[in-house]
């Protein structure tokens, strides 16, 4: 028998939890039993747990409970965290990994404590420079891999360098057929665009990008993200950050527009009824649920933290998230890289 | 009797030229020719010009045009551009302003060049550190200025609070009424995020902004650039130029995603019929050809880059604002602001 995958879920984390927590997991568990190569270990507050549990029927080798009073607020600040949050449901639930009872730890709770207490916690690891922060982002093909998306706000070449190997390991442990494809976000594709940290970068990719791990494209700009023509964008933590956000109020200032526009009168409002599938399936694609969970790389270990305010179907899409990445051994992927590499990549 | 605004268009530049350039010149015209306030100068190839003109039903007291037979082509690079484009359409256009014969000057060509001999001809404004190019966005409840989109792809402090000041000088320009509301680009809303520079430039535009030119809002994040809360959005050129081209790259995502949807069946086809009027509204609103037209702000006077791809409905949009920004006196709103805030400003 092989080892189950098993999953550390910080019940308590974001906003309405653990009702939201626990819907997705009753949803992940409900869509993925017939499997049984997986076990979600909870952390949190045992009584709230139960009694959102007791609302679904979900059998209780599914998962474990690890009872944790405390829990990190919205306001601690990642200063403070790292005296005030040593026991909390997020802490344990990290920490289990160290221990050996998870293989990968999962957290709606406030970002920024999230970010140091991992690192505190798992530790970077040797080859990397920089842990970094990976989000997915739709195509027109499937999804991209893009980071950072605001772990690191200033970076250099080498960071960058070492984005590229993480983001193109998780590429590979979401699909394992496909050799990455990685660009590198600028505002111009020619070579001699962008900042000297890009140049440089720029060479350093196209060196590597001889050996077998992943292509080496260029550069890409922002209205390229989505061509489905790259799987991994890569990006200081401030540009990604700015360019996720942007293109997050985009898609909202236009399907509020559109949505007022098809309800803005009666003979719209009709024609609802017949686009209703069509429309259903618009949003469904678009759905950011779908995208939910942005993966902390680079530590021994991986981290996944959920939106906060999202609900339970997003919080089961960053479930699934973590089941898919262990599935797809992610920290091999990430190991096999890395010691490939190392030897051209300074 | 007061001056005519005279604006001087290169005819030549851009895809489709002169073409569509001429198109434009004459929705202008008939749109606005009850003002008769206006001249336009073209310059650029007489006998292809006059071919244009021809289709339409024009008074010639509405334009000149000045024979220019060489044009700055699309492979030039700025710094061959220095040598070649001596005497093209781009380079008299532009000239004509120090000449005293235009009040600004528009271009559909190499943009590249278009900054660099801009900055030749015309020359930086003494008070300004650097020239950025501003864009407008559109927004819930109108239009934002965003500043600078690509001329500078690295900024100091003093950069950033030179873009605030003609930012909202632009804004002015457009809204005479409103007393502009300044934010800077952040991955963060609190004071403590974002790099060193922004955090000096934070400070800085807080103390200006007791002055009486502008409300310095604080920091704004990239998925609230279009929610109407500011209407100056300053940058450094290299974010701003990823933030721009990601949100051109969402918007286009999900309009081609809908149309796909949209007439994906039959059903959906037939709901096309009552929702004519209401998709309609919907691409109206958004249709990017209305906010064609970057505007180069910093040098002796205004340069209007019109995106080379665009049509002549969208090469209109950006004559109408050049008429618009000399019609609200740009450059006096700048001088204004400059002399005004120049005391405080290090």
């Amino acid at each position: 028998m092989t080892k189950k995958i098993s999953i550390a879920i910080d019940a308590m984390g974001g906003d309405n939890s653990p009702f939201k927590t626990i819907e997705g997991v009753n949803l992940f568990i409900k869509k993925n039993s017939f499997k049984e190569d997986f076990i979600i270990n909870l952390f949190g507050d045992e009584s709230k747990i139960n009694k959102e549990l007791s609302k679904y029927k979900i059998p209780s080798r599914f998962f474990k409970i690890t009872h944790t009073k405390s829990i990190v607020s919205d306001e601690e600040t990642p200063l403070t965290a790292i005296k005030n949050s040593k026991n909390t449901s997020m802490w344990n639930c990290i920490k289990s990994q160290t221990d050996g009872n998870a293989d990968i730890s999962l957290s709606a709770g406030n970002t920024g404590v999230l970010l140091v207490i991992s690192r505190m916690i798992l530790k970077m690891m040797q080859e990397v420079s920089k842990p970094a922060l990976a989000g997915l982002w739709p195509n027109v093909k499937n999804v991209n891999v893009v980071l950072d998306l605001g772990a690191n706000i200033e970076c250099n070449d080498e960071n960058l360098v070492d984005f590229a190997e993480l983001g193109s390991a998780l590429y590979k442990s979401l699909f394992p057929n496909d050799r990455p494809i990685v660009s590198l976000l600028n505002i111009g594709s020619e070579e001699i665009k962008g900042t000297e940290i890009l140049k440089r970068t720029y060479k350093k990719l196209n060196h590597l990008s001889s050996e077998n791990n992943f292509i080496f494209k260029g550069y890409i700009e922002g209205n390229k993200i989505m061509d489905g023509e790259t799987n991994v964008i890569v990006s200081d933590g401030f540009t990604g950050n700015i360019a996720l956000k942007t293109a997050e109020g985009t898609a909202k200032f236009i399907t509020d527009n559109l949505k007022e526009s098809l309800t803005g009168n009666i003979l719209s409002k009709l024609s609802l009824i017949f686009s209703y599938y069509a429309l259903k399936k618009f949003k469904n694609k678009l759905d950011p649920r779908k995208y939910n969970g942005a993966i902390l790389l680079g530590l021994n270990g991986p981290v996944v933290k959920s939106h906060g305010g999202i609900d339970g179907i997003g919080f089961y899409h960053s479930i699934d998230l973590c089941y898919k990445i262990v599935k797809g051994n992610l920290m091999d992927q990430i190991k096999n890289n890395l010691s490939h590499l190392s030897v051209n990549k300074k």
